[in-house]
């Protein structure tokens, strides 16, 4: 198996990427190709024997945050990341992962990568901690305006890349509303429940916000403007969380003192909702296996992140994703 | 001043609103008319002095969770909640609180008591506790499906509303997306911002939904779909941040000694947090003060929620609204 890393972009610079992906050929012996400033990655490289050197593609520019999804393609054609899935649409690796502009990995997906037969759009995944296990939630932020078509083939994709990652058969499928009830929510929400019904997916009907948090539901389905208030408000509470509980904690000598009695239990707390445990999510909709890892990854995000890049190469996930779409198509007919 | 309250439909039942209107009463000297089940009323003005009883007027049914809204005004002519609204439309009270279903309520508003000049929908108003202050979201879950001319009066209302109720000068206007900058986010974000940008208002932009719990913003602007995500998943994450901290606290005999060091400094953060404190919002756009409490609230949830109505009364909020809007139109021509 090859992999290309997109060592590019990322918050912590080119060391992080390296090492990580250095740490995860390691682990699961892929052939490992890193894509980016040559000088920057080769010095990284320094401690690796010669024999056991990963191959280097030299590339000059870098897709920043700001650049415009759309554009990037035509106008940055010498950047790593443009580079990187050119080589993956052309067969010289079968995964690729990138901690770049979200935007442009989606549009530069779609357009180099190709999408699925029968597919409008791709979708961003993306973890979601609960206090019961792991959800996943899909569109994460990619497509904000959404028919209900396409967000029922994101919710088939969903369920077979859980039941991939998390080894779980028929996942629970949730559609976030703003009641429990059939008929609830606006035109898309109502749409979508319809298809969701007939489908051949374990939908367990419409899902509250508040129940989210609690893991009602496996797959977390929803349009992507929503599903980016539902990520952002999660990590937004969380840390709110923290803060208040450390004005607590620093109230007075009693609490200070209450306070390092649990100190090592609230960092396992803590621990446990790491997203680096996960490192990085599938683009869901695409020809070919493309993962993004959060833009603050460290060498250990990485590292996780291409574990599940592995698996999902191995498991032939897109395949059988294509038999899902087909599958729901033919019953919808 | 006189206040309608119907008496029905509340989790704790009528004794709660009668002892929090009676409360009230006391409080800010308005002339009080109970509308609802006459045995249960009287039964729960048994101590009160003869000559300081109440008006009671006598209804036979009540307005579920259950009821479908459209239907309520038609088919249950003589619920406290339908009878309280003609009542308040008559002039025979100038304003009123219920507990009841939210949907009738506003479906009843807008047939009863009729929209402002030029609104096309109203709006319900949530308070949502920050770390910093109070803010105001709306549209808090009325319309799942809005136009951005309709959002944007909305801001107007709220904004207006905000000053009144919060006593402070010019709030901050912010429109939840999905990044900050303009031209972010759904058709609906797009188009609402440019009004926003437009109007006379405070506006400062988009916000994130992981800043929200951080006070960004007074005013938190967005379709009653995202609204009602917002509220349930900030219940949803507070409650289940409470789960964790048991957990965390009831891991070993260390821990619950610290869990004890901290449990007042933590129940008055709680109650910080408490939505009792603020008792009840107001829909938005009526041309009648119509107040909303939470269906679980306690006594004196409806005495602090009877004080917004007084202050909402008094201050004539309705004819600055009009006024607000009409200013806005005439901005935008």
């Amino acid at each position: 198996m090859r992999i290309i890393v997109d060592a590019m972009g990322g918050d912590l610079g080119v060391p992080a990427m390296v090492d990580g992906a250095l740490a995860a050929q390691k682990k699961w012996g892929f052939e490992l190709i890193l894509v980016g400033d040559q000088k920057e990655i080769e010095d990284q490289l320094k401690s690796v024997p010669r024999d056991k050197q990963p191959m280097v593609v030299s590339t000059t520019e870098v897709v920043s945050n700001e650049d415009r999804p759309a554009l990037v393609v035509r106008r940055k054609k010498d950047a790593s990341m443009v580079r990187a899935m050119e080589m993956l649409a052309a067969g010289e690796a079968d995964g690729m992962l990138s901690t770049g502009n979200t935007g442009a990995l989606l549009a530069g997906g779609m357009l180099i990568l190709k999408r699925l037969p029968g597919l409008k759009r791709a979708a961003l995944a993306s973890v979601y901690p609960t206090t019961k296990s792991m959800a996943l939630l899909v569109d994460a932020g990619a497509n904000a305006d959404l028919q209900a078509e396409t967000l029922a083939q994101f919710a088939t994709m969903a369920s077979i890349y859980y039941q991939n990652a998390f080894h779980q058969a028929n996942p629970r499928i949730g559609l976030v509303n703003v009641g429990v009830e059939k008929g609830k929510g606006n035109h898309l929400a109502q749409e979508t429940y319809e298809l969701l019904e007939k489908s051949q997916l374990n939908f367990i009907g419409n899902v509250e916000a508040r129940d989210i948090p609690f893991g009602i539901c496996d797959v977390i389905v929803c349009d992507g403007f929503t599903g980016n208030v539902i990520l952002k408000l999660t990590e937004g509470m969380a840390y709110a969380a923290g803060e208040r509980l450390k004005e607590v904690f620093y109230s007075n000598f009693k609490t200070k003192m209450g306070g390092l009695l649990v100190k090592s239990k609230l960092k396992e707390m803590k621990a446990q909702l790491d997203y680096r445990q996960y490192g990085a999510v599938p683009l869901l909709g695409l020809e070919k296996p493309l993962f993004k890892a959060h833009g603050s990854s460290d060498a250990l995000a990485i590292e996780n992140g291409l574990g599940r890049l592995v698996e999902f190469v191995q498991y032939g996930v897109i395949t059988q994703m294509k038999q899902g779409l087909e599958g729901e198509t033919r019953e919808g007919e």
